[in-house]
Parts: structure tokens; sequence; C-alpha cells
């Protein structure tokens, strides 16, 4: 196998068995295992069990950096939907890490530290959407920018926590307990949004998930 | 000294240094030494750290129990702010718990069982509290229960994982940033809160933060 190829197999296999099992408990023996490679071959592409991590959380990466910036451009609920769509779906996708975000973070400076930025540019792309939605009316009543904020926060807590929040409980993580995170998320904003928009978030979301089940 | 005093000297300082440095970084024999005992004598009081971290779980808790659960008698502005004050005072007291709180859940199921087992009963105490103040006319437009009970844990997420995500941010933990979660807190509900009683919840969290910094 080519050398990509490999990393590619690595990667995809260690998410798997992350979500499946928790970072703790799954060895990178365990991973070359299941990849059909020997344990040199696997420390040849990964150093460590904490470089596979940092890899995987460069794909989340890559793929907000490059498709989820121009939300902006697209101030409408079909939009809006799909935001909290696609950003479930890597919650759900990724839910391994969401579910161990603290410690995961705790245990490696330099992952915290690409977590910590990434963050800070989305918050800024989320305000300019949001600042397009008031500008169309779709949200009304959001004139204070503290408060624009205070809402970006709280929906930022509840999407990234969700995961930690429910696991607590031992609840299973699973498609229905996300679409709950999706309600608790629309929920801290349906006082700003007019009935029509809600309506029209809720059914593209529907739309989204049945089409994607 | 007798048994009960030293084991409170022993959780008292065991808290003191989480909250300054982590558990993880935290030993038992730093935690004897800052006490001033040998380790035998700490290990006769305390099998590990794990047991450490229990007890004083279990000091959050009893306070809780037993000075909590009058809240739907006092449907008022002033004790929500009571209310949202000893919750954030938990916080701070207790910072290196929440901190924490994901890692030290995954790593006691029987810590994770009981701080379960409270939250389960907290939140059919806040609703109490809730349903009173809609009783009141002081919380208005809350009639659906679904979305009070979605309200009730946005108000749960963002207070018990505020503190991870700053931390993630590397800011300070003190009191301006719990102040900040106050603020969230209390946004989430601010649309159901009639003007008037959103100002004396945050005039009377004001009179609250001032007595006693």
């Amino acid at each position: 196998m080519a050398t990509k190829e490999t990393q590619k197999l690595i990667l995809e296999t260690s998410i798997k068995l992350f979500n499946e099992s928790g970072t703790r408990h799954v060895s990178t023996n365990r991973i070359a295992e299941a990849c059909g490679l020997s344990k040199g071959n696997l420390h040849y592409h990964f150093k460590n069990k904490e470089s596979v991590i940092q890899s995987i959380f460069e794909l989340m990466a890559r793929d907000i950096e490059k498709n989820w910036n121009d939300d902006y451009l697209q101030p409408t609920a079909e939009h809006m939907a799909e935001m909290f769509y696609r950003q479930l779906k890597m919650i759900w996708d990724y839910r391994f890490f969401y579910r161990e975000l603290t410690p995961l973070l705790q245990k490696d400076q330099l992952l915290k530290d690409r977590f910590c930025n990434l963050r800070k540019k989305r918050v800024v792309e989320v305000e300019k959407f949001f600042k397009a939605l008031i500008a169309e009316g779709f949200l009304v009543g959001l004139d204070d920018p503290e408060v624009l904020s205070s809402l970006i926060t709280i929906g930022w807590i509840i999407s990234d926590y969700w995961i930690s929040f429910i696991d607590i409980e031992d609840k299973e993580i699973n498609k229905a307990t996300i679409k709950e995170g999706y309600l608790l998320m629309v929920q801290s904003l349906v006082p700003y949004l007019t009935d029509e928009a809600r309506e029209n978030v809720d059914k593209s979301f529907s739309l989204l998930s049945e089409s994607n089940d």
C-alpha cells in the first residue's frame, strides 16, 4: 500500500475503535492488528497514540477550514439547519473526541492550542453568519452585541459538551441523543427566531437527517 | 488530633492543592507533607487519592442535600440570584472538580453513579422551583413543559462545563470568569423574565457577590 493509503486506513480504523471503546482502551498494537499491519509498520507512520489523535483532529480541522467559512454568504433557514446538522454530524462521526474532550486536551498542549485557535477563528465566522441573519430580519431583538456573543457561546458550550453531559447519565450516544442536542441548540435561539424561521429550520433539519440516515 | 479533625485537615488541604495544580499533579505523599502528617497516617484515613476525591464529593453532596431542597418554597428574584450564586460559589470552591469533571467521572464508576444520582434528584427540585416561578408570574411564556425542561438542561450544561470551556482558552479561572458564567446562565432565561425580574435578579446577584468578596 502507498503511504497515503496506509495512513488513511490507520486513521479510519482508529476512529472506529476509539468511538467504540474510548482512547484509553485502544492501544496502538490493537490498531495495527485491526489494520492487518505489523506494529513496526504502524509506528513508522505514527510515533504513538497521541500523534494518531493529533492527525485525526487535523482531518476534522481540514474539513472545517475548507468547507465552513462561507456561511455568512447564505443567511437562510436552510443554511442554518445545515450548519447545525454538519456540526452534529461531526460530533457523531468523531464522538470519542467530544466525549473525551477535556482529558484529551489536558494531556496534549499542542492539540489544545490547535483546538483553541480553530475555535477562535470559528467564533468570528459564526458571528459574521449571525450578523447576516440579523440584517436579513431572520433573527430579531438581537441588536446588543453582548447578547449575541452570549448566545453564540451558549450554543458552543451545548455543542461541545452535550456528549459529555449525557455520557454521565450512561445514556447511549446515538442519533436520537444527538438530535436532542440539536433541539437544545435551537431552543436557546427560539426567542429570537420568527415562527416561520423556526419552522423552516426544523423542517430543513429533518430533511437533512432523513436523507442521511 | 482526633480522627475527624485529621480527616477535615486532609480534605481541606487536598481541595486547596487540587485547585492549584490539578489532581494529576498532586500525590497523596504531597498531601501528607502539606498536612504535616506521615504517609502512613494519611493512608490510615484514606486508602488512595480516589477515596480522597470521593470524600470531597461527599462534602459537596452533603451541602447540597442538606441546604438546597427548599428552593420551591421561595419563588423570588432574590432566591433565584442566591441559587445562581451558591452554584457558582460551589464551582469556584471546588473548581478542580468541575475542571476535571469528565476524566474524574470516567475513571471512577462509583463517583460517576453518585454524581449522576444527585443530578437526577436536583433536576426534579429545580423543575419544582421553576414551576413555582411560573405560578408567581415571574417567568412568562414557559407553559410548554418540554421548553422548560430544555432550558433547565441548557443551564445545567453551562454551569457544569463553563470551567472546562474557558480552561481550553487558557483563560484564568477567577471570580470574573465565574461571573461571566452567571451572565450566560441568566441569558438563556432572559426572554422569559419580565424586565423587573431580570433587574432584581441582577441586583441581588451583585449584592451577594460584593458582600462575599
